[in-house]
């Protein structure tokens, strides 16, 4: 068997997107590619947030190479001035604006931290955010701001983050678990969704819930799950109670450890990925020494699956293929490339695919 | 309206392009690639300049990596010594030389310590090296010797350069004045040339200004004329002198400061421009302190172009396109690129266009 | 005339290719592409070299990434395990091994402290390894574990390895000697072989040389012969006697200073080649420092030599051409030339090419 590698697919456009952290844009202009397409964000004067593309419609220069300033967004190059919506609002010696002085405005919008971009032509619907559990609530500690850049195709991220048994190997030193290697993965979709679930008991716990918790000289049963929300958002379920504890969802909320894991993806091009993440956790709360000791282990973590990533990709674009074999783990990332491929076959069908960054019609 | 991007309209071929400082070219040959030629320079035993493709026709080995020796320019590599004709005179171990061994030759000259180098085949006239205004005569200081490589096509180099509009914005903290914004630009042709100008009055000095000259804390009158020498020289002429005094000629040259800045436009690829400049004034002589200043604002204008240009050159070939729309400074940069095209026409016909690169002929 | 440049004629492939120094490939897997074919080298159990394809058939992760571990090399994203036959011998989480779960393995043996690796797919005949004058035995001193990239075809490798001209020029600072200029090169072929030699009658001694033995004030006379041993074994065997001594074998071997220089030429890719170097002489045998002088001088030598196949390179690529005119000492490197694209034209016929990183069948 041979799977074929197709960095041609292309991507769900009509999603929001995570951008870029809130605390990236600020005073500046701030650059980003999303979807392929290059992609200004800035302030309006009250504050909220504008997306336009990066291209002036003079002479393309990149208006994130601008500011904030004259009411919009003020070209560094000959001082052309637009609003969020992509139309010029002033063009210093002259009075008349032509017509085909206006960019490709796209909406976005600030939650959870981020800045979330709309890909595509459908009108957006501010309520298909993701929801994300435990945020803002007490009882949990939030860590934010985490972002990476992948150098791999979107889809090969998916399988990563589907995939609960590639931690045993790659992420030995902080989340991995020998113990875990041989535990079979229950897969189960549900609306836009699925969920990779592992249900380990009576084992050693892992490098890093030994950091995490005082579960004394004993063994643990652990949860985890790896859920995936169509088409950008990965969430992991992580519950560690004491080996034995009876398994109610009181416990595995208050009897040990929990933390809610979520990364956003973002293709940047076919080849590329921008990974944010965010952690929750209902534990070591005002622990700031702790806390440090966990983003560490998390940057690791994911630096490890961006390295794996990285090469993956090349050896994709080099042999032109996915995969030579099928193993017993792969059901729960095809289940999820499936779901992707049918999200964006359906998108085709309707016609509602985005527009790929073509020129401002003249 | 979108106007499309071109890398392959070519260049001007029949000219004198500056290739390098002669400070560059001493005992050492020197590489540079001119209108997408690899060109060796390198001083004869008499102190002048070859000019030759910078291949030995043996193997191809660069002979930049050689040295100037037995005569002429010998090959680092088996030792074959080319002359500036491009003929071998010497191959180690042989009597015979085959005719095949010669190398293209261009013909080069030096003036105001430039290097230039004829690029057609049409003979190279004298005459037709740019003349220099102020160069060499008393009452002018000359600061000379400035390179810097940008790395976009010269086409967008010449908009630059013929676009006084831009300075307000992208070169605020030197010569831009926000005062000058609305100001009209006069455009006028002249033959092989073009004249984009400004009189602005009334208005305080700019940063770089107010560090040249003494204008007490009154305001002040300023004139800008960018020229455009075709195909590949630009001449600023700037005068400022106080406010309300009688703009005559002599009080341009003598009223206040005066200075003429030169730039030459050498492409290196159709992706590339070797950027010269030298710049002649009237006033501060002999304060070295100053010209260390007047230096550094020059050179931190000049690259506020260089990263301008390269992001241009990136877009224009993300899109396939120059513009999507046009405003009113476009004027002088459009006529520019016109006489351009007809200028790059007309050797077409003629068939006068040089040689390319071909293979010296079997 | 005018040579073409040809990237694409291949390589002979039936041959044993130095792949690594053994103490590269220790504890952890060791990757290189050698012959376009990326291979991981692992040391099994039991210490002996396996080579494989450095790809997973899973999702395509660099086996090289992974550890030696389990019997075999682990992958180190999912934990497959694989013997040196290549095939799978281990997924964690179930019992059935697919098979398709298998990688190309290579055949691969250890000696002269390198590892050899067999790349075509007639069977490996061990006794075709290299022989080595002088190796292993009483009265030489060996100076091994030299390695080099050069970012150049495998065939300007030889062009150079096998041309004594060059030396003059562009090792003028370490072996080179003005004085064998113009001494003609006798070449002669032998089984599978060349040689292209000099003998150099009452000159001065090198700069190398005056640093290896005690010449005195007086002249020298000296052999230097350029065996090529196809397809990929350069060897240098140079002898330097005082001028006038009775040219004997013996004399040769005792009368001053003798030294075999290895080159082990392994193509990358058709643009880049492994150069794998060891040293044999007989004289200052345990002198650290001289060693330590010599080594840099042969590293300095080979630099030059990686600079000037670099440039070429890239001249070749950016002309199509390898030669525009040729010189008297060409006609070793020619012969060579054409002895390899004979074998390269038998393999072919014989269909005995060798599978060029075929996908394993599905």
């Amino acid at each position: 068997m041979s799977i074929k590698a197709d960095f041609t697919q292309g991507f769900v456009r009509n999603h929001w997107y995570a951008a870029a952290w809130a605390s990236e844009v600020q005073e500046r202009p701030f650059a980003r590619t999303i979807l392929g397409d290059k992609i200004v964000l800035f302030r309006q004067p009250d504050g909220t947030i504008g997306a336009l593309e990066d291209r002036c419609p003079h002479r393309l220069a990149p208006l994130s190479m601008g500011e904030c300033a004259d009411g919009g967004l003020r070209c560094g190059y000959h001082g052309m001035v637009f609003n969020a919506a992509g139309d010029c609002i002033g063009i210093p010696g002259q009075d008349i604006i032509p017509p085909t002085a206006r960019t490709r405005a796209f909406s976005a919008t600030e939650r959870y931290g981020l800045i979330w971009v709309w890909t595509g032509d459908v009108e957006p619907d501010p309520d298909s955010l993701p929801i994300l559990k435990g945020y803002g609530e007490d009882g949990w500690a939030l860590m934010d701001g985490g972002y990476q850049h992948h150098a791999g195709n979107y889809r090969i991220e998916i399988e990563n983050l589907m995939d609960p048994a590639h931690t045993t190997f790659l992420h030995k030193e902080t989340i991995g678990n020998r113990a875990a290697k041989d535990v079979p993965v229950e897969v189960s979709s549900y609306d836009r969704g699925l969920k990779a679930f592992r249900w380990i008991e009576n084992v050693p716990p892992s490098p890093l819930d030994q950091k995490s918790f005082d579960f004394g000289a004993g063994r643990v049963d652990r949860q985890i799950a790896f859920h995936f929300e169509l088409p950008a958002t990965s969430f992991v379920d992580i519950a560690v109670i004491p080996a034995g504890m009876e398994r109610s969802e009181g416990n595995l909320m208050r009897g040990g450890i929990r933390a809610f894991s979520y990364k956003f993806l973002t293709p940047e091009t076919e080849r590329s990925t921008h990974f944010f993440w965010l952690h929750l956790r209902n534990y070591r709360l005002n622990d700031q020494e702790f806390e440090a000791t966990l983003r560490a282990n998390l940057e690791k973590t994911f630096a490890e699956d961006q390295v794996m990533v990285t090469a993956i990709q090349g050896e994709q674009e080099a042999t032109g293929l996915r995969q030579r074999t099928a193993i017993a783990i792969d059901r729960a990332p095809i289940m999820a490339l499936r779901l992707i491929d049918r999200m964006i076959a359906s998108e085709k069908e309707s016609g509602e695919t985005g527009t790929e960054c073509e020129p401002v019609p003249a």
